[in-house]
């Protein structure tokens, strides 16, 4: 089966393409390069020391006999993509290209048109992509658990059943996203939905919880292909932050109460999910949701965890309660289905004291790396 | 109060610019004019001549004393949008200034991301534009009906308040779409809801349903200042469509069975829905939604009362039924909340056998006009 990643070049993206490649898919990474660009404009930096993108690919191609193909270009050229699609030839196409940052978004009006622009309208480019020569092609898109906010009813994977007034029907999910990354994502999930009801596509929506953890088997093969590991305070998430702060000696950074709960999931299990999703394809015109987490935790609990397993590595770890830059509840109910993956099979790696040793001890090796003026955040949601 | 009306040479918001103005409010229109071009695009015509801009506003002067303020210019162009406003101080802002046609957008994928961007961005723009110097200014957005689809059960004002699972949460109401320009309109949902909840911006998104009808008061007053009135299968409704092909002795062209039942209102009603929206502003950090229609037809119903209004005139009128271009449920179940409006006072002017006439004897009026290759639908969902 051939599968495009298109975002292959980042966190998610680039361990998902290596993972297929090792099991045997044949892999194509499409990305644009311009995390690599924003990087470099607000002069932060990923904690490890990612090569360039064909060096990476050179690079596990001598290790494994596997190559892996590149277009380099933005979904929002459109013959640029459909060039691409058509020289590829994707059974499916996961679609991690999305600027993917909640505070990037927020850091003024230009990041937010470019955050709604870039994610929005190149999704819809995807769509008439498919439509046009790939009808019959899996998309995998990855949305992500914030679309649904802290809603006081247990979050179902994309659907809803309610009973109103002594009538019944099956309804999109309410959506109550917190940014304006987020609210691309929702947007992207209503137009997904729509294509796959008029055009009959397939499509996957992966709600992902947040991201932990770096090592996975083939990222881990050689320095070469390490994966990236943000820990500032625009790109950077809650755990893997954690974990860097520890090892640096500052102290976490808790937004307010830290009652903020949310689903978490080892990068492991975000490949092995990628996988089960493309291997168990949605039908035609469907278009199916997965909440794609294995684990709830608050932001506070993290924080305590990351302590203990700190202090057990010999490390004083501090936590600070920080202004919440944030306007989100920080006491809320949360409650998210996610049997769906499950049911295809996955099996979670759970967070332990083992994963946080293991996470620390890369952390304290790339230490040196880290900038201390990009931890704290800079951004604010009311401006 | 001053009043800007954002799309204010169209359809809805020429009508509404003029009824505010007589009513005493400081009235602004804000227009990029883009409407005119496009229509120059499709060579298509309102059946009405419509005056430039600039000569409507100096008639509507010398009939009544009263100046309205003119900006042309587009609102995805921020500076000219943040100058506009500075100039003109709203107290309130009508945001009419949306491509507005579900086959405009179905046309291709050009116009598909023409529709999300001019339309998503242009409104985060204005959201941006209103934070920062105008966070008390009420932005009065019009939304549309069509955002919710045909659930089976009961559409409510925006929200619905759902038991699930032994609790209970009042949530977003669930969205379905039918075309990228509804889906548009619920992005705007979205980010308005999340710009009001962040900013404390107060907001009221009027979903308002297919409006019919020419003439108001003020636009009645003087063929300078007569309004658009779109028949062509891209910009025309169903009933100002139905009335202007029997005035020509074109068959009705009703969309499948004609099952589709939508909710429609008279133009005199909608600038009176948005007078007391205006008068009556939200609260500040408030996203209030009102279902701006007054009643509930099925398209096949209107295609009927259309054809016996048409025979008391001396009109043959056949109803055709074509393929319907759009993919949509025909027989479905339909039932919208609509009391939020009625409760601020809106005493609405039902469709009746003399306001057919009236928009019959109107449509005969200009007849010669009408060019009848733009009367079939060319654009269908399906691509």
């Amino acid at each position: 089966m051939r599968a495009l990643v298109i975002g292959g070049d980042g966190y998610c993206g680039w361990a998902t393409a290596l993972y297929l490649s090792n099991k045997g898919y044949e892999v194509g990474i499409l990305d644009s390069l311009v995390r690599r660009y924003w990087d470099a404009q607000l002069g932060a930096e990923t904690l490890t020391p990612i090569a360039p993108i064909r060096q990476r690919l050179d690079r596990w191609y001598e290790l494994t006999g596997k190559k892996i193909d590149l277009f380099i270009g933005d979904i929002n050229d459109y013959p640029f993509l459909t060039n691409a699609l058509r020289q590829f030839q994707p059974d499916a196409v996961v679609h991690f290209g999305e600027q993917r940052s909640a505070p990037f978004s927020m850091i003024d009006r230009e990041h937010a048109v470019l955050t709604q622009a870039n994610n929005v309208l190149g999704n819809l480019n995807l769509l008439y992509a498919l439509k046009e020569d790939f009808p019959d092609c899996h998309l995998v898109k990855l949305g992500t658990m914030g679309e649904y906010g802290t809603p006081n009813i247990d979050i179902e994977e994309g659907y809803i059943t309610i009973e109103h007034k002594g009538r019944k029907d099956t309804l999109p999910y309410p959506k109550q996203p917190g940014s304006f990354y987020h609210l691309s994502k929702v947007h992207d999930s209503h137009n997904i939905h729509f294509a796959c009801k008029i055009w009959g596509l397939r499509a996957t929506d992966l709600n992902q919880g947040i991201v932990y953890g770096v090592l996975t088997e083939e990222t881990g093969m050689d320095e070469m292909l390490i994966n990236r590991l943000d820990y500032d305070g625009v790109f950077g998430t809650a755990l893997n932050r954690f974990c860097i702060q520890a090892a640096i000696g500052h102290p976490l950074t808790v937004y307010g109460k830290g009652g903020q709960t949310r689903g978490l999931l080892d990068i492991r299990d975000t490949v092995r999910c990628i996988e089960l999703a493309i291997a168990n394809p949605a039908d035609k015109g469907q278009f199916r949701v997965f909440n794609q987490y294995t684990e709830l935790f608050s932001v506070g609990d993290l924080a305590q965890m990351v302590q203990k397993a700190g202090a057990d590595l010999g490390l004083k770890v501090e936590i600070d309660h920080l202004e919440n830059p944030r306007v989100e509840l920080e006491e809320h109910y949360f409650n998210a289905v996610n049997t769906n993956l499950l049911d295809l099979g996955l099996q979670p790696h759970f967070l332990s004291d083992s994963l946080l040793d293991s996470l620390l001890n890369f952390a304290t090796k790339y230490k040196d790396r880290v900038d201390q003026k990009h931890i704290l955040p800079k951004v604010t949601w009311r401006g």
